[in-house]
């Protein structure tokens, strides 16, 4: 007999077949396209090595003890700054530093979501998020999209009926790679003010642009109809499990409470030390040289894609970020792809566990950050060869 | 408008007014017996320097990288190995890394509690856990306590019939301080077991024991009828938040899921931090000193108390932990002397929010370990001036 009954959710919660494939992909002689880690090479150890040692030698009790659910309060202050625009502050009340951004995810469904409250999410989203919310029941509504991301024109007043709120990432999304561009985004904003709809704008990929210039954010767009998400995961390094809300205060309260709930605090330490490596302008030429790196290796995806893929096969040109989207030939499944490119040594992520609604069974998702280039040619020709090129 | 509708769960999350007034205690003219704070003094800045240095230095790509939710594999053997018992080993698959036992608290809450659940605690009890489990809606069952923790006999199947689980800190519990002796412990097991009701032990303070032999935890005494928590909040640091779960496979099992879409993974650069500092038996020395410190602290206090405090009011004699649960003279309420307190510089956490049933509005918390015993003297000579003596 099991020791506990189990809740409702827990029941619910299925382990991921995909999860059970992709250990495969962590043996060292496969050719994997299907992490979602950013490259190590730039993670910056030695300024990190530096800050940890000045923090423990200057303020030892402070970063090793309880602090404030909110954050470290210079961390909080420097975020606000780093999102304040001329004419739209944002103040250190409005931040609230989370465990790693998927924290915030967690945190809004708890305290936005009731069983069988509509969650609009875009088609496809980023699964982190369809985990999250998922645990608070809600029903998802999943937006028509295309290659520029959700298309604004379809949220009506039926389908924003008592919507809690949209869950959007429109820049260099995780799994597309795909960016919404500026008009789309200035539609988006305008139509969800005009429905009282909430967007929650998750953006850890945003600063990773590497061709052509950052576009706004829907936060930029409109400050008061969105629920801003960060991250330092990716600019920084996803180890230390640092994200961000910025949002209304009344909302912050509500998420501090639930926050304190849920872990008192993130680490003391890890926001300490990441506010060292930050406060003095790092990351304007740290990000600069991230996004070089992933513009060579997105360049070798892409050359390698034209390459050797079989008419038929379609992919997008990421314009940044980590992640390219692609579809096979009509009438192919990834799934079943997969499981011939594991046994010649490549892997990538099949695009069903990111749809909330009918899945494009053809899609499949492709990280290019780790995988060095001549290595990238190998992977994707192997893959080409399986699908008759 | 406000922007966002709020979930059921959300608007039943309160503002604590104990809170605020709390927040009075942060001013450094205030004798502060409110802290629920380890004395920075014990942690032990100098190895954690060392380590992460080392760390950064010999595997600085892995400390900052993604990694598995389940936790840092030599950690999870390492806590496996020292909760170990001849005939009753733990594996590593039995321990799941958390980001402070107050994650543990909310990953078992959302996978053991649906709404109306009966959750079953002691009186008084831990607020974070009332917190924690009170997000997802449980029935609470406050089981009836005295000075050695809560009753076994009033255990029935009455007050068990469909409860998920009883929660119990039987060692230097906070609020109280207060020790379950061991004849207590082995009849709470047997008649747990009998009744098909899983414990959850939560354990934080167990190592703090400063006065007798440590007795063995519930789940030694059964390892299969315990959900067991763990933290490095008070024998190394609070502000890594590094917490744990031991529990069977299966639930472990579930709980990763949870944990996945609450924050991915505690922090690798803690974890592994935490790994170098213990794992060459640093613990076997640093805890005696601990304990010292916090037996010289709670003499202080007891001397104090027996000094300064008028006839009527009672307290209890910890043997280990960090608190002392005080009553006042009947017909005084703690909320009341409380504001008094504070217009004399001196502050205390009043019992009633530790209640989940009708509180005893005379009871009191004091924190014994951050304030030197000069003004551990001078505190409780203010406080024992307000209540008469």
């Amino acid at each position: 007999m099991p020791l506990c009954t189990l809740s409702r959710r827990a029941l619910q919660l299925k382990s991921s077949a995909i999860r059970e494939i992709l250990k495969i992909t962590e043996q060292p002689d496969v050719i994997s396209f299907a992490g979602g880690l950013p490259n190590p090479a730039t993670f910056p150890v030695a300024q990190i090595r530096d800050a940890a040692d000045r923090v423990l030698v200057e303020q030892g009790a402070n970063a090793l003890q309880y602090s404030p659910t909110e954050g470290y309060a210079p961390l909080r202050a420097w975020i606000a700054e780093r999102h304040s625009l001329p004419g739209a502050p944002v103040s250190p009340e409005q931040v609230l530093l989370t465990t790693g951004s998927q924290q915030a995810l967690d945190l809004l469904g708890k305290v936005l979501i009731d069983p069988g409250s509509r969650v609009l999410v875009e088609t496809p989203t980023y699964l982190g998020a369809i985990q999250a919310f998922g645990l608070y029941e809600p029903h998802f509504v999943s937006v028509p999209s295309d290659d520029d991301g959700l298309v604004p024109e379809s949220l009506d007043d039926g389908l924003c009926h008592g919507a809690r709120f949209l869950y959007t990432l429109p820049s260099f999304q995780n799994p597309t790679g795909r960016l919404m561009p500026l008009d789309r985004r200035q539609a988006l904003v305008e139509r969800a003010a005009r429905l009282g709809l909430p967007l929650v704008e998750d953006n850890p990929y945003g600063d990773l642009c590497y061709d052509g210039a950052p576009l706004p954010t829907l936060r930029e767009l409109n400050p008061h109809g969105v629920v801003y998400l960060g991250s330092f995961s990716k600019i920084l390094a996803p180890g230390l499990r640092l994200g961000y809300v910025i949002a209304e205060t009344a909302l912050i309260g509500k998420l501090v409470q639930a926050k304190q709930a849920a872990d008192l605090h993130t680490p003391s330490f890890t926001q300490i030390v990441a506010h060292q490596v930050v406060k003095d302008g790092y990351l304007s030429q740290h990000i600069p040289q991230v996004c070089q790196l992933y513009a060579t290796q997105c360049q070798a995806m892409l050359q390698a894609l034209e390459a050797h893929m079989p008419a038929g096969v379609h992919w997008n040109r990421p314009r940044g970020g980590m992640f390219l989207w692609l579809a096979l030939p009509e009438g192919m499944r990834s799934l079943d792809v997969l499981q011939r490119a594991l046994a010649e040594k490549v892997a990538f992520v099949p695009g069903e566990p990111f749809y909330t609604g009918a899945p494009d069974p053809r899609t499949l998702r492709l990280s290019f950050v780790t995988v060095p280039p001549a290595r990238i040619e190998e992977g994707v020709a192997r893959l080409g060869r399986l699908l008759g090129a």
